[in-house]
């Protein structure tokens, strides 16, 4: 029943969704109960509107909007307007059909993913659609309607020098800083390479944290286009671009679950890969124990579904696993990272671990492109890295991106207040825990404070003797630094076992 | 990361949770995200509230919060407080564990219901938990534990009049007023029966609805108990007590899919009896075509269901499988249900379908009270009824709770526009959809407007020849009148077959 002469009351704020509140008397009136749909019209306009209901901040005959409405209406305060109860979106007897275990058309769940980005679905109906998905997950051809679904509804990059490459990390490693050398490689070889990458949500330092320390990173798209058709390579900041504003909404739905489904990571990874119009992609599977795959069944599944799913969105996918049982290279943090890749650039000594992962996913690419047969990839990529051009092109993309290109390793400001994380026993370094070391690199103040974070005085298969340095701690504040060393001292992220405890040899991997 | 010295800016509205507003810049600094809680801290006080983020309405260093938070804490605008990040609430790993199809122990059932209740869980949250539970469905011992975290976190009736007697029925059947006359032939008994009862939701006209056209239904539990006492009956609306919260929210979440997920729903109606003390119950289970049960199978199951599970609480569950493939009686619609109610109770000419339903559950009621043998239940119900002492018993009720105990059925207000929906071919009325009249007396203002709503001048199995009326509407305002008939003649909720249409004998159910 429709409500009529409703008096406009502005709540100024937003509400993140088109929200109505009617005083309960009104909406009992009318029928109409919380989450229920009414069209808002005014002499000039209308809107779809989700309904709310209070007892309390209301009187009888006023209807309250927040600025999402005000705005797409243009109401004033006291205006009188009129609610008519519409139709439920379509889109929740699609999210219905999913919590029945039933499989959904593509244009069902493009119509799913658009009502979430017109706001048309309140959260708890987004979650009903997450939570089936989480708990009957999605076939092939359900994930590539929704990744499409969710890159289509969202802005694309369009670049005009084809092929277009690109490579992706799925996480869980610390101090993974291997993009900052992979895009100059494989840019500097000619081949066009749109890096746009995430902060860290749950980790230390995101390829965009890094990145920041080097240049600005939230460049808009039209900047994006330009620079990648000049110098062929940009590292920039995902989120600066509205590239797939579902899938930002989906993670901040599973996030107080920690969850990620596999219907939808997979959805979520290609979907961006789709929007910056990629065509070759290498995606980087870290496994080990500590990384987000643990072991290597689960890791050949997951690359089959990504090379599955990139064939169904034309896109050619290789995938590589490599090993993530403790972090990557020894820096930890923003700026420990950046100044890392950068000595890896200038030819500075580094971590082998380092240098061979990025020349292997940078070598992949280079076959990919053309650039070097089968099998001698990983050696044009060295031969690049080493010859100084990856650093020429790195140099190019920092000014490209407004950052200053003769910046040198040593000129990257890191944590000036430093402590020594020691061992406390003698032993062999059996186990570098990521999940720690993210940890103790949170607590010293990573990814806000740019020079907080750690170097990894040694890594796994080392022996060490008691009191030996284990991890230096870098900090911007004292009281950072002594809390990170407590929490280090407490949670013990380095595994030291004597010979002795243990009977049953164990495969030692030793790197460096 | 703590954030310290933030400045409080209040938003003159309530959230329906604690929710606290960071600015996107101090959140990233903070590490916080949206969902993530924090414990917010003035000098005299804190709170547990759950993260929101904005990226326009507040600058660095103000953090907003809505009246929940202002009141909890008595803030001013302007004032300083510190927020530190906490621990997620338990309660999400135990929705978690639901998500993942595993049982949950009684503990973890009753936490997730008193963070529902106590609001640290968000809207997204909850509908997490009642998707998994939808899908995975509980057991009895979970929907036990459901039942009780239900009743044990509302108020609760404390009646010294024991054993306590209820009824419940389960919904759908249009004109289902049976419970204005169970109760009176029940307490005229001498049996205590508080009957707390619900306002329409998707139907036309709840228990509550129909009984205030005779007298006030909102009444406290204070109030319910003395009259009780008193009186051994009421007739009240449960919403006015706070019985059982957490079932509120869960049905506000579940209505835009408009599912009852089974074990919810169970626990759902027995946590209201159990939350009243109910000791003796009787559930009406209508079954037929268009009934929220359409087969005999699932009617037995869900009895099945109900007696073990009312087992498990302590109560002694009946349940009555009755016919539910039509309207009950001839009216639809708060006052015409009255009157028809009221003209049963005064011995005037009524349907035979509502005195035989009404007294048959209220014979099993005096059957369990030891006021019949078995068996004789119906005919003591009957003489109670025909002998005057149930109407005696309802003007009391009428009386103790405010309404105007010597009120007639023909004074009862009916709506005074009336039409005639007749019929447009010869045949038989081989079904009246439950589902179908109800829309058409919403249409006509049920349950808003008291006197609309409609009476059926033919039952099922009846010959009808065409032009025959076959639905009086009744209407308070005529526009609302033309546009119920206009939905009558298009959704037709009476189906009119002529013999030679079927060749396959059909079971005529003939009543009245």
């Amino acid at each position: 029943m429709a409500l009529e002469n409703m008096k406009i009351k502005i709540f100024s704020m937003e509400a993140g969704a088109p929200v109505v509140v009617l005083n309960a008397e009104d909406a009992r009136d009318a029928g109409l109960y919380s989450k229920d749909r009414v069209k808002i019209t005014t002499p000039t306009g209308s809107i779809i509107a989700i309904v709310d209901i209070t007892k309390t901040m209301l009187k009888q005959g006023e209807v309250g909007v927040f600025l999402e409405i005000k705005r797409a209406l243009d109401l004033k305060e006291g205006q009188f307007v009129s609610l008519v109860p519409v139709m439920m979106p379509r889109s929740l007897e699609f999210i219905k059909k999913k919590m029945q275990g039933k499989k959904l058309e593509p244009a069902e769940i493009r119509e799913i993913v658009e009502d979430v980005v017109l706001n048309k679905l309140s959260e708890s109906e987004i979650s009903a659609f997450l939570t089936s998905v989480y708990i009957y997950d999605l076939d092939l051809s359900e994930i590539e309607s929704l990744a499409r679904a969710i890159a289509e509804t969202g802005e694309r990059l369009e670049i005009k020098k084809h092929p277009i490459f690109d490579k992706h990390s799925i996480g869980g490693v610390a101090g993974n800083k291997i993009s900052l050398l992979i895009v100059p490689i494989v840019a500097a070889a000619g081949l066009t390479i749109p890096k746009t990458s995430s902060r860290a949500i749950t980790s230390c330092a995101g390829t965009a944290d890094i990145m920041e320390v080097l240049a600005p990173v939230d460049l808009t798209i039209k900047e994006i286009q330009e620079i990648v058709e000049k110098i062929n390579g940009v590292i920039v900041w995902g989120g600066a671009v509205n590239l797939a504003p579902a899938d930002d909404i989906f993670i901040k739905m599973n996030y107080p679950f920690a969850i990620d489904p596999r219907g939808q990571t997979l959805a979520s990874v290609l979907a961006k890969k789709y929007a910056v119009g990629a065509e070759y992609v290498v995606i980087d599977i870290p496994t080990g124990p500590s990384a987000k795959v643990e072991n290597m069944d689960e890791a050949k599944k997951l690359a089959r579904d990504f090379v599955d799913l990139g064939e169904r969105l034309g896109m050619h996918v290789e995938c590589a696993i490599t090993y993530g049982g403790q972090p990557l290279g020894r820096a930890v943090g923003p700026a420990l990272e950046a100044r890392e890749a950068l000595r890896a650039l200038y030819g500075s000594k580094s971590p082998a671990s380092l240098i061979e992962k990025a020349t292997a996913i940078a070598g992949i690419l280079l076959e990919l492109g053309g650039k070097a047969p089968k099998g001698q990839g990983q050696n044009l990529a060295k031969e690049i890295l080493h010859s100084g051009r990856a650093l020429e092109k790195m140099k190019q993309i920092i000014r490209a991106q407004g950052g200053n290109p003769e910046i040198k390793p040593e000129d990257v400001q890191v944590g000036n207040k430093t402590a020594t994380f020691c061992a406390t026993a003698d032993g062999y370094v059996t186990h570098i825990d990521n999940k720690l070391i993210i940890q103790i690199a949170r607590a010293v103040g990573a990814p806000k404070d740019k020079g907080a974070g750690l170097i990894l005085k040694v890594k796994r298969g080392r022996r060490v003797a008691k009191g030996d340095p284990l991890i230096e701690i870098y900090a911007e504040s004292e009281s950072k630094l002594t809390s990170a060393l407590n929490l280090a001292q407490k949670i013990q992220p380095m595994r030291i076992e004597g010979m002795l405890l243990k009977r049953v040899p164990e495969i030692m991997y030793v790197e460096e």
